[in-house]
């Protein structure tokens, strides 16, 4: 098997290194990560510029390549053939910070696992609450666990898995469960400043978000000391509000 | 009613323009957008970095705000204070090229009506595939009367509305058909190339993507001259894939 791992927080982060490291137990892996930070960057498809792919070495020696592109672009540019062996899985992370709710919306790690999900190639998202005494390696090897079961029991089509770990030691871990995306309440609040020249600029600032902890959500996993594996798709229809818009719009006067 | 306007093209493009002066027949327009274009630039929160806000004038008179940050950014740093009226609507557009299928996980004029609906307001992304016969106005009131309709009606929780506009006069559009999200697949390309010093660089390019044109899909719509309008929400969590992995990772022995 053949992985792909990338990053939004730049090739020089340590959770790649880990991530890269532990996934070697599954097969051969390839690192193609952007140059610089990408965090909350969104689903990026570098159009308008060219993009610059440079070989690299990460500090604990394992060879990579860096690109100027967006996490997306990094794996756009492998699976459309600047990494020539076939790509079987992408793995993108270990993220710094959970990626849980609304977060899946910004976030550059599960964007990257969501370009592979349109190539085709399963994906995984990994993240966790990065605290320095638990460091990357211990979240590493319980996500290539998942992974590789997962895998083994048949990939289904058109998923990509959102995996958050708990900063827990190992043998602390509860178990895996499956769960759903819950729902993140941002505390976001503007920080007007003037600048030396008396100019208003402003910080979209604010507590850390919160999670509602509702039973089956990603938040709650992680809460019961659980990792949580949220599968992921991408329709966004809103199903549910498709008779009631039916009912308002269908029957519209028309022309109008 | 107060609606905000913004969109991903930049404060100069012709389509917001054209939005903000449809939207005036249904309320007060304050007009807030990026100073530059953020196409393909996804769900973006700027964090790391303060923004600005100048006042403008649009080409055709009106006024507007013009910030260093995405779209997202904009409805964020208007909801968060920096418009002082409270907004009771916001529509990102009018995008020249149609937002269907996976481009909804792209697109900054989606990734706008995406942020607003974090913050519980009501939201339409507009696009249509510009052709310049047809122009904006035309879209744009269509849009305004589909908005118009589906507020009257009560807006569904936790949704936006994803809106495309066939490029055709207003008395040959067939109706308003609400959809769901389709197929899109892309047709991207790796276009690798030498520097003049003889380095590699690469773009992505390809064909223009196609639509997989099922019955009751987003590309269906526009393909049989109507309107669409597909109820996006923000739960990318793929139920139907929870048992399978439940049953894979579930029992997963654990600590394992």
């Amino acid at each position: 098997m053949h992985v792909l791992v990338t990053n939004d927080d730049g090739v020089a982060a340590p959770g790649l290194a880990a991530l890269a490291r532990a996934l070697s137990e599954l097969g051969r892996v390839t690192v193609m990560a952007p140059s610089k930070n990408w965090s909350a960057s969104g689903h990026v498809k570098t159009m308008h510029k060219p993009l610059r792919v440079a070989e690299v070495v990460l500090a604990d020696g394992t060879p990579a390549l860096a690109t100027s592109g967006a996490p997306s672009d990094c794996v756009a540019l492998a699976l459309l053939g600047v990494v020539t062996e076939p790509v079987d899985l992408v793995v993108s992370g270990i993220n710094p910070n959970c990626n849980l709710g609304y977060d899946v919306t910004y976030s550059g790690t599960v964007t990257a696992a969501m370009e592979a999900t349109i190539f085709g190639v399963p994906a995984v998202a990994v993240s966790t609450d990065h605290r320095a005494e638990i460091g990357f390696d211990a979240p590493a090897r319980v996500a290539a666990r998942v992974v590789e079961r997962a895998l083994a029991a048949g990939w289904p089509r058109g998923v990509l898995l959102n995996v958050n770990v708990p900063a827990l030691p190992e043998a602390a871990i509860r178990g895996v469960r499956v769960t759903r995306q819950g729902l993140r309440p941002y505390r976001d609040a503007l920080d007007a400043r003037l600048d030396p020249r008396g100019v208003p600029y402003y910080w979209i600032g604010g507590d850390p978000p919160t999670g509602v902890h509702e039973p089956g959500t990603d938040f709650a996993a992680l809460e019961d000391g659980c990792v949580s594996v949220t599968p992921l798709h991408l329709d966004l229809t809103a199903y549910a509000a498709h008779d009631g818009l039916e009912a308002a719009l269908g029957g519209m006067p028309w022309p109008s």
